[in-house]
């Protein structure tokens, strides 16, 4: 791999929702640069291939599908889902050597199709357990998709510091300004970071009070977020006014998973998916929370982080010289840990 | 400052008219390559700040203010009118020393908001006299804003050489072809360069020929340009059947001031102030006169020095070698003049 | 000439449809990076100026025509058909020496106006034979222009290699597999390569059958395209059920021609006339067929090839190693020859 790549390419990124990807078509999506055509074999598996004829340079995505073979619309040519040429129509119908396009292993876990991009071999192991995503009833999971014009590592900042949450966000999932002054548990690991906060506030947030035992008095509440390489961030917050530990077993709240592709160093794709522990049936309350969440990320988030990637005009971010704080501890130690991940790759 | 610069730094821009920064909104617009937000503290007095917040280089602009402050949407920083931050909300509240925007020295006179954006002190003998705009009747003053994508010495150009106005404008602020054989009288000083042309024409310019006592008569006339750095350019113009002598208190005239703000190399923020001598209670005749003007400005000039801007593709003027002729005495010598000043900044 | 000229610059290039140029007005084309703007004289020769002022750089099309020559808009500069200036309104009214624009030779041959950009002396014998377009019934003629936004050398190398119908086109021009495995006959000359297929197919090609004694037939066919430096392309095609030879004396068929030139390095003007043999003196039929053919241009191969330049973002065609095959040969050798002749330019 090109030792100057600005992304970590032995990883796993989401190349889609599961849902994203029907029985049929052809999608096309940009990642780390690279153009990629995915679809599902007749089984129902998922295929990744470069989105690019060996001939003549054409995105294959612009071809069809015959069985679980793509074939380019220009001269013909067909590919099988392991990515050689299956059959050249021209001349003798020798097929080059070269006659071959790159596929890209993939995984589908969690709702999610995994890609792995770099030339490594795929490390299973690195792609991380969120199992609790897709362990019960389907109306209490929430996914969505969100195209932004930023670099991905001002995603990974905007959730890693959520004290952002009493300033930008609307009252529906503000902590009344109590989580803006703590200085969150920061933990470090190979390849990890997480951060916790711990508080109290009256009435206890929006989106959990009316699940409480009483809606208007003080509760105790919690987050943490857990940030793993190359660009995920579990997030798990709750809410309760008993006695009990502060975890999502006791509490009244939601298991979350943040995660960012790069599209190029500019642009990124952005998934969210959520599933709560309260009302676990109820599919029009499923789709109205999940609008809300895709709301909340449209129209406050991504303004300002594109705002952001628009002034800083393609800087580095340390080159800008911020003026960090307390509340960059966890945010900071994700970009200096992934740094060093991206330099170590060679 | 860097000596890279291509603007002179440490001179008096217009960053806005009065009357576009109202009493309660932020203003945000590019000047010199730098963003900047521009309001009004609750006693008037006109404040610019650099438009980016120090921790995670939010715009400004996109935050709310609070009495005389400016809070930052994302992590709730607030900056006073002196660029100083007065509060963090996170942690213990400690202000790390470097968590300050610039501000920019204001004067508001004439009408404009005037914008000190260079490194050295500001200096008050740098802002030009323009008083007479202000002296007057409110109904004989005009005043309008245009954005070109041109360079702003494209705009100044244009005015420095008014024989354009025979061939570009239509026949209402036509000399008839009298002004373009004229060889003007030019004057240069220490940051300044005047034009003047007198002629006569029959009948006299359409915009004055009905205030003069034989609208279809012979008609003496003048018009002079005075330059002063960095892009001001005052121009009087007027029109005589009598015998005294050609300056606006003889003459049926007007008393114009062209300024021009780079915004980038390539796009300028053009205003034009003008103030007559004649009529001067006239409301409706004042609307619709500066709205002709601002016609002219921007389906007449505008288009071609837009052309000119694309045509030369950024290369630097004097490098495609352009045939220059005795209209281009005054604008070839007000480019010389500013490309020594810039040099002179170091 | 700059011997980093990507494009080869002495040599005849269409500027456009002798029909696209009607008597009074000025067409605007940038031709090989040069804006250029063409207009017929009053006795209606064209003429190519470039579309430059070399006064102030504004663009001459911008301007208005007085008899033959042009006024610039800006400052009245007045231009003949060669290029000098005929009058300067400014003071003394002295014309500078450098006071002119280019003036660009031109042929008007063929329904095409032919247009040399190049610093050697126009040489007569470039411009090559297209006589048989021209002859015959004005029915029988069909031409058509489009803008692609891609390099000229994929528009050529798409007409070079014809095996791409069987796949991009749908069955109306399709040789229902047939063509595709032949390996074509490719000659090559000082300055043009030709290739030549010959094949049966049941029916024949759709475009023809019905003028073919039986329409569900076995046919004979033939289709032969010949490219001449810089940038043409003559293709005859044909369709017989007799024993007679493959030409289009013997033949239903039509005699057309693919010529391109460049805009830029990205974008193209691409023309094509075509003349066909049968039902000579319908009109309707023939406003039918080229609307057609401009249909599969703009539908089926501009958007492949619009995607091919996307996908190869500038870059050069064997720096990205293409796997070439047996169909390649005619358009590779065109690739090599230009080459050679681009660089041979010096």
């Amino acid at each position: 791999m090109p030792s100057e790549s600005v992304f970590l390419e032995n990883a796993w990124y989401v190349a889609a929702l599961s849902r994203e990807l029907n029985a049929t078509d052809l999608l096309h999506r940009t990642l780390l640069n690279k153009g990629v055509v995915i679809y599902r074999t007749q089984d129902g598996t998922p295929v990744a291939l470069q989105d690019r004829c060996p001939h003549r340079f054409v995105p294959l995505h612009l071809g069809r599908r015959d069985g679980d073979e793509l074939i380019c619309p220009y001269h013909g040519l067909r590919f099988d889902c392991t990515g050689a040429c299956t059959q050249n129509p021209h001349g003798g119908g020798h097929i080059p050597k070269a006659a071959k396009v790159r596929a890209y292993p993939l995984q589908e876990r969690y709702g999610f199709i995994w890609i792995w991009m770099g030339d490594a071999t795929p490390d299973a192991d690195l792609l991380h357990d969120y199992a609790p995503l897709v362990d019960g009833h389907e109306n209490a999971l929430g996914q969505t998709y969100m195209h932004l014009k930023a670099n991905y590592e001002l995603i990974i900042d905007n959730v890693m510091d959520l004290s952002h949450v009493d300033h930008l966000h609307s009252e529906i999932i503000s902590t009344r300004g109590q989580l803006t002054p703590l200085i969150p548990q920061v933990v470090e690991n190979a390849g990890s970071v997480s951060a916790r906060w711990e508080w109290r506030q009256t009435p206890g947030m929006l989106i959990f009070n009316n699940f409480l035992p009483d809606p208007q008095a003080e509760t105790r509440m919690f987050v943490q977020v857990n940030w793993a390489s190359p660009a995920n961030i579990q997030l798990s917050i709750g809410a309760t006014q008993g006695n009990g530990p502060l975890d999502l077993d006791a509490c009244i709240g939601q298991y979350d998973l943040h995660t960012v592709t790069p599209e190029t160093a500019t642009t990124s794709h952005y998934w969210f998916a959520t599933r709560r522990n309260h009302l676990v049936e109820d599919a029009e309350f499923n789709a109205a929370k999940i609008q809300a969440m895709h709301g909340a990320f449209v129209n406050e988030d991504g303004p300002i982080i594109e705002a952001v990637e628009q002034e800083m005009g393609g800087a580095e971010f340390f080159s800008l010289s911020p003026v960090l704080m307390s509340n960059d501890a966890a945010p900071v130690r994700v970009r200096r840990l992934l740094r060093q991940m991206i330099a170590a790759q060679g």
